[in-house]
């Protein structure tokens, strides 16, 4: 049996100010440092540990991922940093509040941009400033494949190769990994691991910063998976997460 | 012309104590990050950023890496461990202090473990629980290439086949490097860059949080190296490096 273990990023300074984030590199709050660390300590308590880690390449998940690293004394893991690992793409509405958002577009509109599968929001425009093609963390990519926006379904086909190519080939070698990352590429992967229907994925929350433990046999079909710690935590944050809707995206 | 910088972590619990340190996964202390986000502001200052790090497998070189990437929001870059840039391995040495070292094997036998470049000190029994192979972070090492003790110039032995296979091969590429390691090991590189005699490189004390910027040309052979910031602080750290001699390795 093989175990890998999904851990979403705790409050960023733009979930407190209930922005729509995206790819935009915001920090984690001291909340969210305090969530890094609750997590370690549940992870240390449950005696797991890992041989390698994996996050996205903005701020708020690598630092939960070193905050974790350095609680476990595990700093010293390799830790690879990839784009395909980045939350969902918001595109116009990046750096929009709630109530700017709904007075531009329309509650109705915003609603569905949430909550539908393969609608994404409107896209950056070439000459945004902040369109990731001027973001020297994207230099290296060829340009048509970086999203100006993106679907939930957009995120999932752009999550999966990393974890067909480079995360599952390391479980099934026996490589114990931790993948530290946001909301939606996290959704990426449970949907995929759990065979989740479309319609049954958008209704997913996963909560920030309990560590969600997968057990994975040979075919990497998922036999069991659970969070750590108290059962009622962990069903507080997920309605917490849904409650904030567009804060923690 | 490249750019390369060396950077040497700060004060850990350790040098606090005035302890032999060597492999000992001991932590940064709060001057020693103090000093890692001192170097950023440095880095900044002078208009420098980076497209690749390295650092040791040691948690002090790591978080004095970490610090500098967050403040400097280079968090995303990509980051290589490897233990080939450790301290130089203090063998049976390592969690002595100066008093105890000297009333164990006497002052002028540790001023010559310390001095020499050739002399290593008593190497860690196999069954000592110091020794690296009991350690997961060796774990997919061959045993018979970690070390139970190193001379200098054995520690230049072991990190220069990391610089010429996979540093310079990226400084040629034109990837700007940073290296955030130890005393010994960034020893080794300057021994290397600027081709200093054994000698020499005995007497060269490396200031703990102050970039060294080295420009090569396409040979890698450097037409300058400097320290950032006030020179008078990079002689008074070296002195003081000097003057502590055991607690700083």
């Amino acid at each position: 049996m093989h175990t890998l273990v999904l851990l979403r990023h705790g409050q960023s300074a733009w979930n407190l100010e209930n922005r729509f984030t995206g790819w935009t590199d915001v920090d984690l709050s001291p909340e969210g440092e305090q969530e890094a660390r609750d997590a370690a300590r549940l992870l240390t308590d449950e005696g797991l540990t890992f041989d390698v880690c994996h996050t996205s390449v903005l701020t708020r998940a690598i630092r939960t991922l070193h905050i974790v690293q350095h609680e476990m004394g595990l700093s010293w893991l390799p830790v690879h940093k990839h784009w395909r690992l980045n939350e969902r793409h918001y595109g116009g509405l990046q750096g929009l509040d709630k109530a700017e958002t709904a007075a531009r577009f329309g509650e109705d509109q915003v609603f569905e941009w949430r909550r539908s599968y393969d609608m994404p929001p409107p896209p950056l425009p070439a000459d945004d400033p902040r369109n990731p093609a001027g973001d020297a963390r994207y230099a290296g990519l060829a340009p048509d494949v970086l999203p100006a926006s993106e679907s939930l379904k957009e995120t999932v086909a752009r999550v999966l190769p990393y974890w067909h190519d480079v995360i599952a080939p390391q479980v099934l070698a026996g490589q114990r990994v931790l993948v530290a990352a946001h909301g939606n590429s996290l959704r990426a992967l449970v949907m995929h691991l759990d065979g989740m229907a479309p319609e049954a994925v958008t209704k997913l929350n996963i909560p920030t910063g309990l560590p969600l433990v997968y057990t994975l046999d040979h075919t990497l079909r998922p036999p069991g998976h659970r969070y750590l710690g108290d059962p009622a935590v962990a069903e507080a944050k997920a309605k917490a997460v849904a409650a904030q809707g567009t804060a923690r995206k």
